[in-house]
Parts: C-alpha cells; sequence; structure tokens
C-alpha cells in the first residue's frame, strides 16, 4: 500500500486539520467529539446533519455550507460515527425549527444515528438514502445501500430548509427525492483501507464487479471486462428496471450524475456520461441536469457509478438553487 | 488495462461528446479540426486560448468559461494538438484586441502553437508556462515543464482580459504569475495510456518518484516510499529553494495548491495541504488562498503536486474574481 499518510491513526485527524484550514471561511473543526460545522448559520431553519464513515470524500464534509449541510459528523474511514458525535454537532446547529438527519442506510449509520435520535433533548427527524438498486442486502446493510444520490438528497434538502420550511416538510421532500433515485455502480479495482493496508477484495485484470458498494463490498456479480458502452447499458438497464419494478414513470426529465469512485480519470467519466445519457433518452428520460466528477468516492476504487434522479418542479427548483460549499457551488 | 473505453481511437471524441453534452451552457464542442469554446463571449476583450495534450483533465476544456478560457485545444492523449486546431479556435473566438495564447512549456505543445502564432492574420502574444521546479530539462522538454501552476495563469489572465485589458498587459501579468509560481510532484504509482495499454514506467511498491512530470515522465530522482510529512517537507524545500535560486522574495501572501494526479483521495490530498501549509509558514509564507482538488492530472497517475503562487494585489484581486467554468466556479 502506497498512500500520502503519516499514521494511520492519525490519518482523519490530520485530513480534517487541512480540510478546516483549506476552507476555514467555510467551516469550522471540532474535536472531541468529532464534528464539522457551518461557519454562518441562521437560527430560524431545520439544521440539516448528515455523516458516515470517512473514505468518501468530498461526502459529507465537502457539502457543509449555504444551502447544504449544517454540520457533518465522519467517522474512521468506512466506520459510522458514533452517537456523541452527532449529539454534540446537533447542539451546535440547531435551531428553533429541529434537526434533521441524513444517514445512508448502513447498519452501523442508522444505529448510531438513532440512537442520537433518541437522546436528543428537540425535535428531530431522518432521511434514510437507500438509492443503490444493485442489492436488497449487502455486507454492512439490511435494505438498500444509500449511495452516490445521498449527496443529490443533501443538496434539496439543503435549499429547501434555507427558505424556512418546517421539519416534515424537509422530511417529505428528502424521502421524495431518495424515492425517485436510483443508482448503480462498478468497480475496475478495488480500494485499499488504510488501517487494512491491503486491497479489500481482489480481482483480475479481466473482470469487474457490477453493483460494487461504496466500500468495495459485493454487488451483483463478478463479470468479465467489456467495453465501455456495453458497461453503462447495464447500468442504464438496472436503474430503468429498478423505477418500472417500483411502479415509478421515468418519462420526463432527470438529473444524471457520473460519480467517479476516486481513481477513474474525468476523461472515462465523461465517455460514461455520454453513453448514459444517450441511453436514458432512447427511453424517454429528458436528461436536464447533469453532474460529472468524483462525489461520493470510495477511496482509491477504478469504477464509477450511474444515478439517475427524476426530477419534477419541486426537486429541480432545489437543485438549481444557490449553495456555496466545499465540493458544489453555484448561484453565488 | 482496465478503463471506460469503447475504443482507444475514439476515447477523445466520445469523451469530448460527454463534456460538451453536460457543460452545454458553458462551451460548444467544434470538429474537424477540434476545439472548444466559450458559448457567451464579448468581442472587446483579448481571447485566451490554451490547449494540449488531453489526459490532464479538467486542464484545459474545464476551465472555459466566464473570468477564464475563450477556447480550448485539445490533443490526444498526452500529444500536442496541431496548428490548424489554434487558428481555428482563434479565428473563431476572437475579438479586436488579439489573441493570447496560453501554452505549457513542452517541445510539441510550444512548436505547435508557434507555428499557429506565426501563421495568425491577428494580433497575438503567448504566455509560456514553466512552473515545475523539479528539473530543468526533461524527456520532453527543453527549459522546465509548464505544470498545475498553469491554470493559475489560465485563472489570472482570464479575469484580466474580461476587464478589457490590452494584449501586452495581459502577456505581462501571465509571465508574472508564471514567475511567482513553483510546483513539484511526487508519483506513487504509474499512469496508464489508453493507446499504450500498460504503465508508462515500473516502480516497486516500496518507491516514489519525486519530481515526476504530468506525463509520467522521469522527476529527479527515484526514491523510498515514506511517511507524508517527509515526501511533503521535500516538496517544500524544492520550491523554497526554487524561489531563493530565482532571487525571488516568499514572505508575503501566497495561494497553495495541493493537485491530485487523478487516483489520490481527497483525504490524503486534505493531508498534504495541511503539512505543506504548516511548512510553507514556518518559513515566512502567509497561505491566504488556498486550492486542494484533481486541478491538472496524469490520467490515473497515483500521485500529487504541491504548488506555490506568491501573490500581490494584482494576482489577488485577479485570483478571487469571478469564475465560471466546468470545473473551477465562484462568485457567480
Amino acid at each position: 500500500m502506497k498512500k500520502f499518510v503519516n499514521n494511520v491513526d492519525n490519518l482523519l485527524a490530520e485530513s480534517l486539520s487541512g480540510f478546516a484550514s483549506t476552507h476555514q471561511d467555510l467551516v469550522n473543526l471540532h474535536l472531541e467529539p468529532t464534528y464539522l460545522t457551518r461557519k454562518s448559520r441562521q437560527k430560524n431553519k431545520v439544521a440539516i446533519i448528515s455523516g458516515g464513515g470517512s473514505g468518501h470524500e468530498p461526502l459529507h464534509a465537502g457539502y457543509i455550507g449555504f444551502g447544504m449541510l449544517d454540520a457533518a459528523c465522519p467517522g474512521h474511514v468506512f466506520t459510522s460515527p458514533t452517537p456523541d458525535q452527532m449529539l454534540a454537532a446537533a447542539e451546535e446547529v440547531h435551531g428553533d425549527k429541529g434537526v434533521l438527519f441524513i444517514v445512508k442506510n448502513y447498519a452501523g449509520d442508522v444505529m448510531n444515528f438513532e440512537m442520537a435520535a433518541e437522546m436528543l433533548p428537540f425535535e428531530n427527524a431522518t432521511v434514510l438514502t437507500s438509492d443503490d438498486c444493485a442489492v436488497i442486502n449487502s455486507t454492512y446493510t439490511t435494505g438498500r445501500r444509500g449511495v452516490a444520490g445521498t449527496m443529490i438528497v443533501e443538496k434539496c434538502l439543503g435549499s429547501l430548509a434555507e427558505t424556512g420550511a418546517d421539519l416534515q416538510t424537509c422530511k417529505t421532500l428528502g424521502d421524495k427525492v431518495n424515492h425517485r433515485t436510483a443508482s448503480i455502480g462498478v468497480a475496475l479495482t478495488s480500494c485499499t483501507v488504510p488501517a487494512a493496508g491491503r486491497p479489500t477484495f481482489d480481482i483480475a485484470e479481466t473482470e469487474i464487479e457490477m453493483g460494487v458498494g461504496i466500500h468495495g463490498e459485493p454487488g451483483r456479480r463478478r463479470e468479465a471486462m467489456r467495453e465501455a458502452d456495453a458497461i453503462v447499458s447495464d447500468c442504464v438497464d438496472a436503474i430503468l428496471a429498478d423505477f418500472t419494478a417500483r411502479n415509478i414513470d421515468v418519462n420526463g426529465e432527470a438529473l444524471l450524475l457520473i460519480n467517479g469512485f476516486g481513481a477513474t480519470p474525468l476523461m472515462e467519466l465523461y465517455l460514461i456520461y455520454n453513453t448514459a445519457a444517450k441511453l436514458f433518452s432512447k427511453h424517454g428520460v429528458k436528461i436536464s441536469r447533469s453532474l460529472v466528477g468524483n462525489y461520493v468516492t470510495a477511496l482509491d476504487m477504478a469504477g464509477a457509478s450511474v444515478t439517475l434522479c427524476l426530477l419534477d418542479d419541486e426537486i429541480k427548483q432545489h437543485w438549481d438553487s444557490p449553495v456555496h460549499t466545499a465540493a458544489l457551488r453555484w448561484g453565488m
């Protein structure tokens, strides 16, 4: 394993310190327990808090700021944060409209955020993201996994919260965005967790993992490596089949997110976009919003995921609204 | 080699098609010859054009837009574009204040942009970037290589051009930014050029290439892998020594850019930032602007570069000014 690390035990702390220093106009870093908060906040809004294991950067801390998150709680690499982190973050950022947790559906995250929610002395709600249509249950999951679609939920909920919407209205939009979003990922290589020091899984030069999770957990099946169009076509088909199975009509406008897992060149991500957009169009999907890049990563994994979010006027409005975070910024 | 590619001969075209489709609000893609132009332009400004081999994305096409480039000419992977591309791009975007080429100092790029400059029927100038302090001459270079600092030159010149400044004023600022910028990179792994199908160079699990170029060309020396702080310290020392050798005082404000080469997790880049910022501070450098991410890449290389740009009021003003491109956006 070759990584820019001093001591794996300090990787997270040193990285967060660099993040907070780079983005000192946007965030404050708190230690013991560890969480990050948005620098300028209003009190008369729902506080939007997310968190999860590290290694998926820029998720979640990179999305703290106007129009997105008020706080993020990072666990160690691929490890859930603990309730004391969420409680301290909520205590710090809550206003008079309650707290909304955005939680990716992994057993550890769900358990820890649930414990925090029960202990919180003020009104709260949770939106559980589960956009990964690859598998139902998985290594760390009962039910579908929350993956790249989570950042779309964070963007839309952050936008809605800025308008002063109440907690239930925010929860309803979050659930709707999650419901109207489906993702699937493909790994060409494994990631390497620094503390483990070796690849999470073995994969041959001739193989890909279709439906891989963002921790390198198994997907649908190990397949032969093929040309990009064939792989992307299978991803598009999986997403369309998922919407069909859930009786959701895909005709209409959509946001297409091509997400790199960390080690995939931008050239390849744009090639994937090119193919995926054409294939979705053939099925009546009108791609009217796009995002291509590394937004929800899996450390140094080579691979990518395709996410389709079916827009309506409300989702579109909150996707388009101004945002100012480390990793997503427009309109200001 | 595992990459999201259909046919290596079509990789660039398919990727550019995806890029142009994703960013159709910002750019137009032209074919035969291949170049990209900014969608909304004024005529009463110097036209800023760059280009070079592909594989360094988001450089250069990702920097087309308000406050940065008017056009970009992409060559095939790690291969210079040809004069017909620059001529067509210049013809398309020139106004009444001439054309400024920003060219990374590589023999092929220099030759082709020089040919285009000679053939151009209107006033033009060229800013040659040479921020890499690792080596004097290199595989593809007489003189220093142009690397990540190029995007800082593009940002500042794009900003100045928007003010209606004349060609000579733009050229002078570009040369100044380049003069006040130094970079050095480190590779942990090689990149793989798709058409070659195998890693550009061999490197052991225990080795790094200190001073590597953004095409995987050799740097200063092959070294033993060490902890991140020791590697970063050597990078910082190399940059400080370069400014000293060029009689440039580093006391004052600076922009610190930690650039990933394509396969390095953001966690590690922020850790590098954390260390580099502290080390520079000890030498009287006041880091007042920061950028961390994949801005000038080398395909799928694991590694990173450190760039320091010494600010003055003029450079700071043009770095801070609004920009709206695919890969860099703030203030609008």
